[in-house]
């Protein structure tokens, strides 16, 4: 307690400031490269700009992650290639447990809380580790979207990501969403688990299943909300941040903000594919961007296009190629009429913040289902690759543009987003100040994790009552039998 | 849009007051008696202070809920009996659906929302009837606990209402469980449904289900939380309002504020077995007040006992009994250590809000079950009217009071119940009006409860596959058996 005394005229004022020391928290942080690092860098700074202290685990070839010593504290990890996969990660935390000199470090930095994403199982070993709770980032965990691992998911209208289903599903493809569910059994055990276990097996206590460690997780701050997802059972210590990264949009450098107004009525188009994707894949990429180009040159409308390639032969003057651009700022930007993306969340949860409807080129991974949630609400229209060309493309453009249903639809969407009862970024730094003041949440998550697979789902109560059941029949139709029997008998002897 | 100036030396100050319909809503309430009407009535004072037209439709026999015209317009209904069955209601809702000039009124009042306590089901049939969104405020619906309606709910750690089970059961525990659970389809399907059926079916469209309306409500107000009920699935449209009733204390009446003070560092112990008994039933009364009176008589410290039998001959001099007791104002009184209580929601809640240790003495519905839920915490002692004398509840008394146990417990989850993002009340009102403002909260709700229950537990595709195992496997033996049979008829022929 800090106890300050002030002389002001003839009144003591007296301050008493109470400190608490979970008001400055001790974050150690196990994030993931790529967009998950951009996602996870927001929550730092956020915890950073109210007060905690942070500390990042990273790879030595780390190639997004940077030192930065203004916000956090870095601590590295050896490794023999980027980090990204289990492989690597297996051998980061290896290497870790080695090192004594490291693991005294981290055993007296009286860490409160280790916020870490999922998608690398790392960050719930280290929790357990240390005796410390754990935060979630997560949209993916080791193995799958993250609901699965803890939130009860009936698969007759839950799809798993890669189907490219809705939560309406027809009988054919139930089946093919509960055959896909049983070959990600097969990631999930043999591909997944075995490393992990076997640092469990090593460095922790003995029966420790690594599975487990992550269902205990005190809470997860799932990157997506229920705008964008499909409704679904959820669990009481899953808080809701989608769209947490989204802000509204700063003026334009002003070379663009003449390129955007000289548009006139007709708006500017912006296309991107992401941090990761500034061209198409080599074998199709001079076909397909001259179709593109040759469809954005037969618009009215102005095209921002970030694009690295050649310069497609069939370019217009109203289209500009970029290496960058400032997509948040152009999404916030009332000129922009139409957006051409990838499906990356980052992107969807943009274009949905600001309420611009979307022309979707999915490529790989989730990027088909995100658009899928847009498409269905009436708010993008999916395109495929494979079929693409200028007509086709041109159509769609122009039906985004001039429907005004996807619009109507996308600023509904954006509505309903914004219209929370507190911003999600706020939401996540609470939940995470909250697991740090409570040492944990262990009110909000279920120990049903804890029990065995045939119990939680109760087969072996309904084994039981089978059994019963099969029993009372059984001994029904012994008895009625016997009974049948005597009494034929009886009249046989009597007639005999 | 209402557009003010006002000069300010020589600023003109705008301001710009933005003005939507939807602020000020128009809301019909189809509330329960009892201290279910406790609670709605305060949702409706919360209402009505944000601008809002309220309507409640009430029983011509309503024992509880009165004309209050400074809150709320009523719409009296005719019924032969005091409401509260479903007969009752049953026999209302009849009445005015056949009264064309209240229902005339009812049409043309354009309401944005129906709110509703699902307990009884005459307000999800006027919602569907009126065509506007629908609010509960809920713990309980028609059939049993609110969550068994709308999320999956794991019999294997979840135990029902009645058991006395917690979310930790043995074999025999999740047995019985299950057991209970098949019980209740009786009370569902044969008690239940077939009079609001039979409603629907005369006043809706056709083939409208009565289950089916209440799983459309948009949102779910649950009176409960996690720090009180057990961690379980959840729904994206519930919003845990429990304990939105509790407020910190008011200054209690001079005369018992004297006597709460004569009781000097012993402190303060009070008992009511909520607002709808005030006595024990008669043929054990006498017997068991006695029993109490002469246990608090050996205490040092105060009792205030609401009671209004014949006064306990064994009743000491640190007793008061009173007919009425400002519960909350006693409960967040410093000097209160102890709660004797029957384990109503609202008491619960009110001690659990202000951190004072319970002793329960539970009588009949869910008491049992809310008290469990603080045992199990280690914040409440339980005793058993069957078992109770002077000796059991002395020693009682004296554990809560003395072993710190109880109190830190409560405490602790005080201050979990009190550090939540939003008050409990502001984020109810917010999301009653977010749903007036949206029409709905339609992409927070699942349409699961529209499919089968054989597709939506999967057991068609299930079926299917099992048919093809089957089918797989049979063909493989017959297959097999034919090759065997040629390969040994093709040998025997050789040999012979």
């Amino acid at each position: 307690m800090c106890f300050a005394m002030k002389r002001l005229g003839s009144t003591v004022l007296t301050l008493f400031v109470i400190w608490h020391t979970c008001d400055s928290g001790n974050v150690l942080v196990y994030p993931i490269e790529g967009s998950h690092w951009i996602n996870m860098k927001i929550l730092i700074e956020a915890l950073h700009s109210k007060g905690h202290s942070i500390t990042v685990l990273q790879s030595d070839k780390s190639w997004y992650i940077k030192e930065d010593p203004l916000f956090y504290e870095t601590i590295t990890l050896i490794s023999s290639f980027r980090s990204g996969t289990h492989d690597v990660v297996y051998e980061m935390v290896v290497n870790m447990f080695e090192d004594k000199c490291l693991m005294k470090k981290l055993n007296e930095s009286q860490f409160d809380l280790v916020l870490a994403d999922p998608g690398l199982g790392a960050g719930a070993i280290l929790a357990y580790y240390l005796q410390i709770p754990l935060v979630f980032n997560v949209r993916w965990t080791t193995t799958g979207e993250g609901h699965f691992d803890i939130a009860p998911s009936p698969l007759s209208y839950i799809p798993l990501t890669g189907t490219g289903f809705t939560d309406k599903m027809t009988f054919k493809q139930r089946l093919k969403n509960i055959l896909h569910y049983f070959l990600t059994f097969y990631q999930k055990y043999v591909l997944i688990k075995p490393k992990y276990q076997a640092i469990c097996d090593k460095y922790l206590q003995p029966k420790v299943d690594f599975f487990e460690l992550q269902q205990a997780a005190d809470i997860w701050l799932m990157r997506a909300d229920f705008v964008f997802e499909f409704p679904r059972p959820t669990m009481p210590n899953v808080v809701y941040m989608g769209g947490f990264q989204c802000k509204p949009s700063n003026p334009l450098p002003q070379d663009l903000e003449v390129f955007v107004q000289s548009s006139g009525d007709h708006g500017v188009i912006i296309m991107s594919l992401g941090a990761s994707v500034t061209q198409f894949p080599p074998d199709v990429a001079a076909d397909l961007s001259d179709e593109i180009a040759a469809a954005f040159a037969e618009l009215p409308q102005k095209v921002i296009w970030r694009h690295t390639g050649d310069k497609p032969a069939t370019l217009g003057n109203n289209t500009l190629l970029v290496n960058w651009l400032p997509q948040n700022d152009l999404l916030g930007h009332p000129k922009v009429k139409a957006f051409v993306a990838h499906g990356g969340t980052n992107g969807v949860q943009e274009a949905l913040y600001h309420g611009v409807p979307v022309v979707g080129l999915p490529l790989f991974f989730d990027q088909y289902d995100n658009l899928l949630r847009l498409q269905q609400r009436g708010a993008a229209k999916i395109l495929s690759f494979e079929t693409l060309d200028k007509t086709v493309f041109l159509q769609a453009l122009q039906e985004v543009l001039h429907d005004p249903f996807y619009r109507m639809n996308m600023q509904r969407l954006s509505r309903l987003h914004k219209d929370q009862p507190m911003k999600p970024l706020d939401q996540a730094i609470f939940w995470i100040e909250f697991v740090m003041r409570h040492k944990g949440a262990a009110h909000l998550r279920t120990e049903s994790y804890k029990m065995p697979w045939y119990a939680y789902h109760s087969l072996d109560v309904i084994g039981f009552l089978a059994f019963m059941a099969f029993t009372a029949v059984f001994l029904t139709v012994i008895s009625i039998r016997y009974l049948f029997c005597r009494f034929c008998l009886k009249r046989k002897m009597k007639y005999e």
